[in-house]
């Protein structure tokens, strides 16, 4: 078992941010990647459409022999996680949680902003989370609909960035908050433009690098980690043809994207 | 045949501007739309994943027993027209050769500027169009991807999008266009701000106007026309739940949209 690859899935390139952290702190680990391009994005459509294709992609990557599934998708996380749980017998790990338990740990003010896509922010998945660890909390959730299209076009840093994430956040801000979850894989491509719009008083959660912590603690506790030999390189696999994915992917996973595996999920 | 309806299809909203030209040219006629939400955006996808929805699509449109077939979404109609033609034994009209007819109309220096999506300008359906219709002519491409976005999320007057639309345009400009084509079904809403910025030397080319005066001279000419008593509202379908295409809908037909159907099709 210990030996077994790590399965991530997303809609798209957004959830090789999750990959990347995953690869930094686990680098014993063998890693495969699902991106249902040919579906993507999530964020827009509905909790049951979301909640089919994750069934359909998690069920590619229990067919990979995986031993544990990350969900490196915010939308398909709020709609999906424990459905995946209940229906397959390995550990599931989503991006949700662990970004709320991250910003309940520095918030001092207890007045946290959520930002994420309209599926993600309508699901209240992250006001549900950050209430069950602690009832006293306020949570500022909005949706950012321009931020996946912005860094997709690589234009994370542009004018248009900063203006569209003024707008955005002001309401946010209004309210106080000091801390901002980045409620969207998408999202930490974005890190340098939201950190100038909210000012060094709000700090910034990056739930890819506490997912990757919690996946590190869960195999710990499991005894499931591999410590053998340093791993084959990940194995991607996307819905469309590969050829986006590797362009644009490049920037999310920080790295040059090769040998990418166009499958059929439906 | 003249009873039947006219059958319409986009990967989502954006048709609907064709459709509410096609009612206002053609007002005796039976419309049937169909958006393929679940899987909404096109424009991002390979000409291989697009060219399956589009069979898709249309195959589902034929069953609903339709005398013609519009593909109001040019990145489908620039990979699948001719499939499509092929295929069913019906008119098939997209909306690119439409568009690049009344550009050759209204160009007076011979130097036209296309606009669209990735997968529309990667596909070269417009240079090849309009450079068939007129070997002479200079065609400057690019592609917009954040004007559908900026569409949908309803800041197609925003400064946000006249910051986007002068930087994607800027090149275009440079080489002196004086009509410039909106190649993507969705930008129509963009106008006011398009014109804006391309300032009031360079003619803006809506397809879906174009297209829908196509549909009324190729009925005419087959006569297949229906000259009988004003139709019901038209039917709408969508493959993801339709609040969303409801909601976002409405500013892309000019009106309120409700009664919207949620089918499957893979």
């Amino acid at each position: 078992m210990p030996e077994r690859a790590i399965g991530i899935f997303d809609s798209g390139v957004g959830g090789l941010t999750v990959l990347r952290e995953l690869r930094r702190q686990l680098p014993h680990e063998e890693l495969v990647y699902l991106g249902d391009t040919a579906r993507v994005p999530y964020g827009t459509k509905s909790p049951q459409t979301v909640g089919r294709y994750a069934r359909e992609a998690a069920r590619f990557l229990v067919g990979q022999r995986v031993k544990l599934l990350v969900i490196a998708c915010n939308t398909a996380s709020a709609v999906a996680l424990d459905d995946l749980a209940a229906v397959h017998r390995l550990p599931v790990v989503g991006v949700i949680e662990p970004g709320a338990r991250k910003a309940l740990e520095i918030t001092r003010t207890g007045r946290i902003g959520v930002i994420g896509t309209e599926g993600t922010i309508r699901s209240r998945a992250y006001e549900r989370a950050l209430r069950s660890l602690d009832p006293e909390v306020a949570v500022y959730a909005t949706p950012c609909p321009l931020f996946v299209p912005l860094a997709e076009e690589g234009w994370a840093e542009h004018p248009v960035a900063r203006l569209t994430a003024a707008e955005y956040l002001a309401p946010l801000l209004r309210q106080g908050i000091d801390t901002l979850v980045l409620g969207c894989t998408h999202y930490p491509l974005l890190k340098h433009t939201l950190q100038e719009v909210v000012g060094p008083h709000v700090e910034l959660v990056d739930s890819a690098a506490e997912t990757a912590k919690t996946v590190a603690s869960l195999l710990a506790a499991q005894g499931m980690e591999h410590h053998g030999s340093l791993p084959a390189a990940p194995r991607f696999f996307v819905t469309d043809v590969a050829e986006r994915f590797e362009r644009v992917g490049g920037a999310f996973l920080g790295a040059a994207l090769t040998g990418v595996t166009t499958v059929d999920l439906d």
